[in-house]
This record gives structure tokens, sequence and C-alpha cells, in this order.
């Protein structure tokens, strides 16, 4: 018995099949195109993205050498944010915005005028604010007050995670950490919010139904299952955000542990039994959502900026690297982390700020920039990149030691990402964090956690935690070495000093 | 007729011969090692030195093809501070300390215990601080501590103008500017300072006869003839420091016109006919010695590290472009500069802090450390090119305005120097600071400015004034632009603000 977890992101879909003891038996990647069609633009193209989708399952299952029957159930887990206008008939209206699309500021701040960022918290447990116009709901009032015409033909708002059940099985299904993300959904009445509904003019019915996580939702049609492969009446249940099933899927499911992705962005999140919405987790930018369980919810904090840093140093400073790289067959990145593991903890006396894109949580600054300080003579390369991987590392602890002020204790750090397959970083996240950091087995959490939710939906688990014990499995862990904590301990008080003294400076150096 | 400048530096030598027009018949360049026998050392081996500088002036000769009897006279122009004890018989019995030479600090702090540096600005025009040990007066007492046996033996404490007028000559005589240099030589008086003598303890026997530059020292004796190839009886003139020389050569006899000297460090010089010794002068760091004729004086604001910021990035970050220029057969430095061109005026919101090595005036902060602010992931390598010559530029520019704050009047620039070459830095310097700036035909300055003095000393000229008038030619000048001078004004304003917010952390940076 098999299930398989099917995670869509934002420019790439993974499908990949596991046993229920959490071995992975296939999985397949597809790639897809990011548009800019302006420059605040950031945009899917919805049939692009569903054949890459249907071509990697497809692919997924050929790989594993298993009869499609032999999966019992799949679950999807998705990016946040991103939706697509469908007509009765399934067919998309429009592109999907992404988080990143910025388009729709103006109507972000219709919301912080008439509504309040702050009454907003207490019903979502999303920050608002006109700086960061991320949110589904304002990106529907866009379309309603720009493209009229498709606002009125429209018959569902749907994220990814409900088109993709929609296409299966038929039925329009998300869950709820995916309808937090809309900005719509009142987390503690774990309903759409209907105060926000009808201050916004929306019809409850436009939306999808919501179902909790691991319920099922149908069984894959004939039509599906001719078009991906997979058997007809294969379970489909509700899966989660992205972040959520990562966070399942590093074994996740209460308080303690802290699931930590490092991609293009970090991004930590927690799991709580309440939700902590005061003042200073919205001013912070601490997003909290439903989990996947019943009662159950997490927050997270984000860097924008996590391995986008190291990809920029790379591209523009690392031509020899990259040329060596390709000579001896090995990841650039491996080069690079290994100069820096050359340079001394503190790089020197270097410190980067990682704020190339604004910051994240906790100082929630997108006026905020990036920036290198105490730069001698001395310094090579090797101490610029350590100083990136210290920035970014120092920024997450700023985010542990914030969330930790906030009433939410992290005993550990489980993580996952590409930023995983460094042991020399991960050793700097157990010294400069000092705290525990583990690296699952399975590196593709965010589909293993899918892949639980399938077999919660299918009773192969009895329950989630069931689940989570079945498939979760550490490969290695790092422990804080005390001399190293020391020493960070003090250039982290400095870095988090450089902040202060700099960001009245962002406000004007982001004018030019 | 002919007139040789001779240019004895930190690194190499240059000897330069020219007709009494300025027009350069032929030039030689030698280099020597900087020995760092201890981390804080650095010295020249005199021997090694002195070898060097016979091969460069025959050389020299040779390649102008005229009769050594032709060249009517010569002149030294010399690194400051930097000294040899010699015995009666010229032995030298030390290496020379350079400049960077940091031992000294004690001896430097006991000065300022035990006569203030407010005095000894008074007199000598040299700001004193125990966190910049260069000074010759020092470094002797250093030398009667440690190693009081070469003490014993020594006749003279020669600087380098005084020891190769002595090697040609037979005579040890040295010029106001290198007196200056010393922290001996009392200014105002325009004699060895008998209070810092008595206080130090040193006979004024031990030291050169100091002459005003341009009078004739002795004539080129025969076994000095048999060495150089400079016929015997050749007129030894009384030279200058090559900062002096450097202004002279720029044609800058009088309030006005600035010498910005660009190579490894950054040295901006002007002329006064009063010193100006307020305290504002001296905490800014700026040093007043006397000037090439009487009753004139000059300043000079400096930094530390100039173009060998370019020369860092050069050898850390621009293997690509290093190669790029092999291949080409054109400087690496084009090829970047070519780069920093296609960046907008502000390098797109990046300011980056030239104190690599502690600042210069007027911040005169050891402990101030380089930076980079405003990093977004839209910039490249060619924005940070850009914001390094923007940094030395908004530096010069803070020195200019330091000055006039000081009551010195800058009206232009004149260029000399490895920074005079690119016409794009140039354009930038004029439209940062609002001023003129001039190339001189004669990119040797100080070999020029040394050749002046040759001149002056055997009567070629009447004067100073008229050895300037007659060599002094611009070959190139940029003007501001306004429109780009008042965008500059703006991102200058933020420049400032940026050290001023980071300077408290610096000293804490500095410990790690």
């Amino acid at each position: 018995m098999y299930m398989l977890g099917l995670d869509v992101g934002t420019t790439g879909c993974k499908s990949v099949i596991f046993s229920l003891d959490g071995s992975v038996v296939s999985s397949a990647y597809g790639e897809y195109r990011l548009y800019h069609r302006k420059p605040d633009w950031s945009e899917l193209n919805p049939q692009e993205v569903w054949e890459k989708v249907v071509a990697t399952i497809r692919s997924s299952i050929n790989r594993s050498k298993i009869k499609p029957r032999m999966i019992e159930a799949l679950s999807t887990t998705v990016l946040g944010e991103a939706f697509i206008p469908v007509d009765e008939n399934g067919k998309c209206l429009y592109w999907s915005m992404t988080t990143f699309d910025a388009r729709a500021e103006e109507q972000t701040r219709w919301w912080e005028e008439n509504l309040g960022a702050k009454p907003m918290y207490q019903i979502t447990g999303q920050p608002l604010t006109s700086s960061m116009p991320i949110y589904t709901l304002q990106k529907i009032q866009w379309l309603r007050e720009n493209e009229p015409e498709i606002y009125k033909k429209t018959w569902k708002f749907l994220c990814w995670e409900d088109y993709v059940n929609f296409k299966l099985c038929g039925r329009p299904v998300t869950d709820r950490s995916v309808a937090t993300r809309t900005m719509m959904y009142d987390i503690r009445k774990r309903r759409w919010s209907e105060t926000i509904l009808d201050l916004a003019g929306i019809d409850e019915a436009l939306l999808p139904e919501v179902q909790l996580s691991g319920t099922p939702v149908g069984e894959v049609s004939s039509e599906a299952s001719e078009e991906t492969g997979l058997a007809e009446g294969t379970l489909v249940v509700a899966g989660a955000h992205d972040q959520a099933c990562g966070a399942l899927g590093a074994g996740i499911v209460g308080e303690g542990p802290a699931k930590d992705a490092t991609g293009t962005v970090e991004c930590i999140a927690v799991v709580q039994s309440e939700p902590i919405l005061t003042e200073k987790m919205r001013t912070e930018g601490f997003a909290v959502h439903c989990y996947v369980m019943e009662d159950s919810y997490y927050t997270f904090g984000f860097n924008p900026c996590g391995g986008v840093i190291l990809r920029w140093f790379r591209d523009n400073f690392a031509e020899e690297e990259f040329e060596e790289a390709k000579r001896a067959g090995v990841s650039v990145y491996d080069i690079l982390t290994r100069m820096a593991s050359k340079s001394p903890v503190g790089s020197m006396g270097l410190f980067l700020l990682p704020y190339f894109e604004g910051s994240g949580t906790p100082t929630f600054n997108r006026k905020a920039r990036g920036a290198i300080i105490g730069l001698t003579l001395a310094h090579g390369k090797r101490d610029i990149v350590r100083s990136i991987l210290e920035g970014l590392t120092y920024e997450l602890r700023n985010n542990l030691d914030a969330m930790e002020e906030n009433g939410i204790t992290i005993t550990e750090l489980r993580a996952i990402g590409g930023g995983a397959r460094s042991p020399f970083w991960l050793q700097m996240k157990a010294d400069l964090t000092d705290r525990r950091v583990v690296v699952p087995k399975v590196t593709e959490a965010a589909a293993l956690g899918a892949a639980v939710l399938a077999g919660v939906g299918s009773k192969a688990y009895r329950s989630i935690e069931e689940g989570v014990r079945s498939v979760y499995r550490e490969k290695a862990a790092y422990t804080p070495r005390e001399e190293v904590t020391k020493a960070y301990e003090r250039y982290y008080t400095l870095y988090k000093r450089l902040y202060s003294e700099l960001k009245g400076l962002f406000v004007d150096v982001g004018k030019i």
C-alpha cells in the first residue's frame, strides 16, 4: 500500500510516492515558468502548471514500477495566496497571481483604512500591510476592479489545492491552512469570515468548501485517471499549505521543534495549540494559521532572502568556483561552503545584513537593505561567503528569539530545503542558535507531509500522530559547541545593533 | 640642458630626466622589497634600495642618449618618516622602518603623556596619536631602547633624501619638508625643535643639516659618478618630501588648487602662506608642513585606502576580468571602470565606506572599518565597482569640505597617480566635488617637482614660480555636470550619515 504526495510550488511541482513507513518509492519533478508581464506582476499560467502536474504524477508512477491501484490515496500541498478564477465548466479565466505579485497595493491599503490591520490580524492571523500586498483577498478585489468581465464569469476562486482536487475528483475543496493564506478565513471560528466577505462584498459561494486536512474529498475520476495515470477511484484527501506539510513531514505535531526550511526564502514554522495574536506578533510580521489537526495552529517567521543571497553571490562573484564545480562535477555551493569553512567564526569581524529584499520577521521592514560591514583588506572571498551564511543564521536566531519573546518555546530545529545539504552550515546553525539541529531522513518534507495526510484520509494511519511516528526519522543531528556558541553570542549582539543603527538610513537610501 | 628628478618611494624608485620645458627625455623605474620581519614591522633594506637607486639613475641616463654632463643638476624627492642610522663611514647600521611600521606605539604614547598632542601639533604641525605611530622621532627612541648598541654607534639618523645626498656628494643635508615628517622640526621657527630634542634626549648633532628646497648641497663625487653614471660635479640640490614635490609638479605654488594623488593611498595636498594649526585641524588629522618655498606651508589630507580597494576587489572578485584583460592586452582596471560606468549615478543606492584600514582625515579613526550598504538582489558586480569609486570620491569630497571648514579654499583639483588614468573616475570626481579636475601633462609629478628644484638650484630658473610656469601644462580637464552634481549632493549627505551611525559599532567590531 502506497501514498502519493503532490507538491505544487511557485516554480515547479513534485510528485513523490511513499510506502507507509515513509520510504521514497519514486519521485518526479517538473518546472514551469513564472511570468512577469509587468514589472510588479508575477504569474503562473494555470494551463501550463496543470500539464506539468499531470506529467509529473504520471512520471512518478512510471518510475515506481508499482501498479497505480497500489496507490491508496493522494494529497496535495501547495504554495499559498495564488488563485485561479474558474467558470462552471472548470475553465481557467485568468492567470494565477503568486505571492510576490504586487499589483494589489491599493486594495491592501483599502483594508488598512476600512478594517484596520489589528482587527484583520485577530480574525485571520495574517499581518496586513500595504507594503506587502501578497494575499488572495485583495487580488480578487483587484480583478473585480480591473477585469470586471472575468469577475462576473467566475464560478469559484480556487487556490492551487482546491484546483487540483477539483480537477482530480470534481470537488473544489480546500483545507484550513490554505484557506488561512487567502486572508478571508477566520482561524478561530474556522470558517470563511463573514465580516471580511461582507466588507469586501464577496459572495461566499465564490469560495471553495473548507475541510480539515486529512479529510477524504473524493475519488479520482475516470477522466483524471486517463490524464494522470492514477487509478480511477484513488482517494483524494484534503492536503495543506506547503509550510504546514513541510512541518508535518519534519515530524512536527506539537510545540517544541521548529521547522527551518532554507530555500530561496527561509521559513521557520512552529505549532501551537492556541493562536498567539498579540500586537507584538503582528507588528513583527508573524502569520498564524490553522494547522493540519483539529485545535492546532502554526506560525511562521521568514527571511525573504535566504539561499537566494548565496545564489546572488554565485551569479555575480563566483565565476571561477562555478567553472571549478563544473570540472569537478560537484555543486558550486559545496565549493563555496568549503571556502567559507576556512574563514574563522565571526568571519574575521565581518557582518552581513541579509535584507536584500527588505527584512521579514521580526524586523518586518520592506525598506531594509543588505549590508556588509567590517571590511578590511585582509578579508577575502571566503570571509564574504562565510559572512553570508552567518548573516542568514543571525537572522534565523533573531526569529527564534522573537518567537520565544512571544511565548513560543523552541527546543530544536528540523532543517529541510537546500540549506540542509551543508553540514558546515547546519553546525553553524546549531552553534549560533544554541539548539540541536536535526536533518530528517526524507528531504522532501512537504510531499511527505501530504502523504501522511493521504494515509490518514485512507485510514492507513489512525491519526496524524501515528502517521508521523511511522514516517519520521532523523538522518543526522548537530549539537551546539559551547565555545563557539559563546563567541557567536557576542557577535549576535553586534549584529542586532547594526540593524538598529542603520534602520533610519534605509528609508532614505530606498529613495535613490 | 637637462634636470634629473629622482623619486625614492616605499616600493620602488624612479629616475626621470627632463628638459627645461618639462618634457620627459627618459625615465627608469626599479622595484625593491618591503620586508615584514614581524607582523607590525615594515622595513626597507638600505643596501638593496641604494643599489636600485644607482641602477635606475644609470638606466635613465642610458635611455636618454644624452651625455651625462648635459644633466646640469639633480634633486631627490622621497617617502617621509623612514630613516637610516649610519656610522661615520656612512655604513647603514639598521634597516629603514617605513611609515606603517607600527613598533613605536609605546614611544608615541610616551609623547602623548609627556608633551601632549596639542603642544606637539603647535611645534611640528604633525597630529600625534598612539594609534598611528608613524614618525621618525619615536622610531629613533625605539631603537635607543631596543638596540642600544646601534644607537650608540650612530653618527647620523638620515631620512632618504639626506642619505641620497650624502651618498652622492658627501653632505648629509635634508630639506624642511622632509624634516617636518620626522616630528622633530619646528615648522614656524624652521629649525630642529629644542623642546622636542631636549625632552627626547637626542643630540641635534645626530640629525642632518636642513636647507630650503632648491638650495645647492654639493656636487656628485667621483666615487658616486662611477657608481651612478652621473657626471662628476653634477649639482646636487635639496629636494623635498614626495607630497610636496608632487604638488609642485602639479603646478601648485600657492592657495587655490589641490593636488589629488590617487595611488594605493589617496593624498590631497594644498599650499598656504600661513600654517593653520587649529584644534579642529589637529583632531581631524591634517598634517601641516614647511613647503618648498620660503614662507610657505602645505597641508595634506589622506585616505589610507585609495586605489588599494580596487586592487583588493581585483584580487578577490575579478578573476574573470583579469583573464579578459590578459587576453585583450589591456589593464584590468580599465575593464573594471568600464563596467562601473554602466551602473547609474549612485550605484543604484549602494554606498561604500572605504575605511578598510581605518579612516584618514577628517574622521581620523583607526578603528573605522569598510562597509557596503544598500545591497539588493538587483545589484551586480558593476554596481559594486562603481560604489568603490564613489566611496573613494565621497571621501575625497569629505576631505575638501573639511579643509574648507578649516579656512582653506580649494578651487580645482590636479589629479595625479594611477587614479588619474581613468576619465570615468575623473569626471566622477568633478561631478561629486563640484570642481574642475585637471590632469597635468606630466604624470610623474613628484619627479617633475624635484627637477624644478634642481633647475632652481642650478639657476636654470630664477625662481620656483618661474620653473613651474616653464614645466606645468594641462593635458585634460573635466568640469562638473550640474545635474549629476545635484544628485551626488544628496547621496553625499547619506554617505556622511552612514559613518556617524556606524562609528560607535566599529569600536566593538574591531575587538573581534
